[in-house]
């Protein structure tokens, strides 16, 4: 074999150790409950896909970043998928007898070799929930009050969703006479919008060598009021595809508030953009105010993905859910559940010598069959290392089975924070131990 | 965006349907819950390493295989991993301060462009626990026992678990004077004992280039009676290496009996060799024969590795779950459970027409809220396409609002597997649902 390897990673990536899976998992763990309450089923896709399957799909700035991925034979380019929408999109178009409307989630990796920096990954998860084959607001309405009950399942107490549509953004270009090939531009100067301020998105427009009449235009248009759409869809009469924006935008306005979303959580934010290319309809993010964080998740509808890989397109909608900035944020504001704890390990059965091995042995086997989650320990060490190593990991329980306790076939139970001992009958320990266990 | 784009996967690779996702995630989830209760901990660490991580440590017929990644930038070398325990290596070696005996599991995706064959896939998953840090047997022993109470959780019956250790190997060697260079030959010959015959082996043998007198030698040892390890442990008495690994697989035998193992169920096989290079000590392979499918699992003790990235080596024993070979054997079988179903969603919403879509909506809401899987329709669509697109999917169970029912505030349940109907106030659904799902 090789003479010696440092370890290292490769850059922005990561290893997550156990007591940062156990964080991960639940999270997870309620996401996927929530996908499944409202009807949606697990997918899994390949992580390589052919890089033809997804190139000229994101927009040159997300190309960048994608990692290209071979075999020696040589025969394929394949590409790390960069998200897991173009991917739903290649295996729809792939699968034309699935039963539509097709609900899937997918909570998987994706790779972006994006400049690391704290807190961001070039491996990462996404956690997407997409309906196919509908072209009823009434599936973004659905996938907004999904995104709500997520968050607070998680935990998080008030959250605003900015809405906006694709099409009247198409229409703003139409209306202030924007040349086709500048509308990049614009989408980008509009979306900074709440950075910069009017005047900066006047400066960034004019860069963006945007004729000065079609900049007074857009400035006095995106002056109106958003809530007021009946003088927006006066002002688009000539435009139809803005029309139809506006009108999407008001019927997913009335069917999240027939799923109870408080419409107070809604605004309508007619500059926001969305950074990639695919978007056709309803746009949004979802931003947490309490705590205040900001935006942990967004969707869309991307009615003309499919139609690049087939002739039968079909309208999408969905989300994706932010999870690694969730975790990052829950963690920080110890938002998880006290009772998570650093371990799944309950109990550590120690060994105290090698002939008293065999009745650990046999009582670990036994407290596992029993469902608790046993250690044993490995090595002819005294007890005093065996209950440090069970501290430090966090294990709530120690069993001692020492002569004594041997000769009478009871052992010694141990809480580990309080350091209350107590014996207890081998037979009765599975008993005894899932009662505690019942009140951590 | 771009024009059309054959939907196509890469060579070898799938997408996996959630009917089939179900099976899977069962499975997954069985294996999980017992390395927990074994003590194990989830990691994980990133689908891509460093080439130089991975390349040197698997023998050159493994490496073969390997897909190679870069981005653009071209700063690093890079691959996707290949299994998951080179990866863990990097990972104990860069983390000194981990607490020992380490126990991690993971259940992960990796990559190797095997000729594409039925039932065989470039990207799979694999299903590890390893324990770093002990030279104890005890620990290989707690390993095969899980690999037991997995399979047996499963479903499988009856299974063998076949032991050698490559210290033996390695005695055989010397013993029979094979020079190093030619271990390998040696090792791929004897591994075929079972298929080929001794006549095979010996052929194959002298195919690569062992002298003759070695080649009687290893044909006169390997008729010894495996089990006879008092008459093994005298022939390698000048060959130390060869008497601990005797002396290890009797260690092993001990601590599996203690474990509630019935012996009859472990066979050494002193010419099982498995293919990777790193192993170092006990190898094994667990066989169920009973409904007889050979090999689904198998492990060892790598006790180099680590060293190979780090100045302070540690001993890691460890196995592998062959998952995607268990879910094809459980479903060939029909060893999944009854009640797992084709879709996780237990209730389809129908909407009659516009003017009933609110109640429907609510009722969705509702249902949800009580932790009720529940899709409702959303386009109009008569009520026969509605319940049409239920039965194909699968989904037990559908609500009807019509016009009587809105008016009275109640809705139809129908049983899509008996055709039953019964009327339920709208409020009472929920719980009336979750009694039936319970019996389901």
């Amino acid at each position: 074999m090789a003479t010696f390897v440092e370890p290292r990673l490769p850059r922005g990536m990561r290893d997550i150790v156990p007591q940062k899976m156990i964080l991960r998992r639940y999270v997870i763990g309620v996401i996927e409950q929530v996908f499944e309450r409202f009807g949606f089923e697990p997918l899994q896709t390949p992580a390589l896909e052919l890089a033809q399957t997804l190139m000229g799909k994101y927009g040159p700035d997300a190309e960048k970043l994608m990692y290209a991925a071979r075999h020696r034979d040589g025969k394929e380019d394949l590409a790390l998928r960069y998200d897991l929408t173009v991917p739903l999109s290649r295996m729809v178009a792939m699968n034309p007898e699935l039963v539509k409307p097709f609900k899937r989630y997918q909570i998987a990796p994706v790779w972006r070799a994006e400049r690391p920096q704290k807190g961001r990954y070039r491996e990462f998860y996404q956690c997407d929930a997409d309906i196919v084959g509908t072209s009823s607001m009434l599936a973004d309405a659905e996938i907004i009050a999904m995104i709500f009950t997520i968050l607070r399942e998680l935990g998080f107490q008030e959250f605003v969703t900015k809405l906006n549509n694709r099409k009247v953004l198409g229409a703003l270009g139409e209306y202030a006479g924007v040349p086709p090939a500048l509308l990049g531009g614009l989408s980008r100067a509009l979306d900074k919008l709440d950075k910069i301020g009017r005047e900066g998105v006047r400066e960034e427009l004019r860069k963006n060598e945007i004729p000065a009449e079609s900049i007074e235009k857009i400035l006095n248009l995106i002056a109106l009021p958003v809530d007021d759409l009946a003088t927006w869809r006066e002002k688009f009469r000539a435009f139809p595809r803005g029309v139809e924006g506006i009108n999407e935008l008001e019927q997913v306005l009335q069917y999240t508030r027939a799923m109870g979303v408080n419409p107070a959580r809604l605004q309508i934010d007619l500059t926001m953009v969305r950074g990639l290319d695919y978007y056709t309809g309803p746009i949004f993010e979802t931003v947490v105010t309490e705590p205040k964080i900001g935006s942990l998740t967004g969707g869309g509808r991307y009615d003309g993905l499919i139609g690049l890989f087939s002739k039968n397109p079909l309208p999408v909608t969905g989300a994706s859910v932010g999870i690694e900035r969730i975790i990052d944020v829950m963690q920080e504001l110890k938002m998880f559940p006290d009772n998570l704890g650093k371990t799944v390990t309950q109990v550590l059965v120690t060994v105290f010598d090698a002939e008293r091995r065999a009745q650990s042995i046999a009582l670990t086997m036994n407290l596992r069959a029993a469902g608790i989650n046993a250690e044993m320990w490995y090595d002819d060490d005294g007890l005093g290392k065996q209950l440090k190593y069970a501290a430090a990991r966090g294990i709530p329980y120690a069993v001692i089975i020492g002569p004594d306790e041997a000769a009478s076939n009871v052992a010694t139970l141990r809480d580990l924070a309080t350091g209350e001992q107590q014996q207890i009958a081998q037979t009765d320990m599975a008993a005894v131990l899932q009662e505690k266990l019942r009140h951590l």
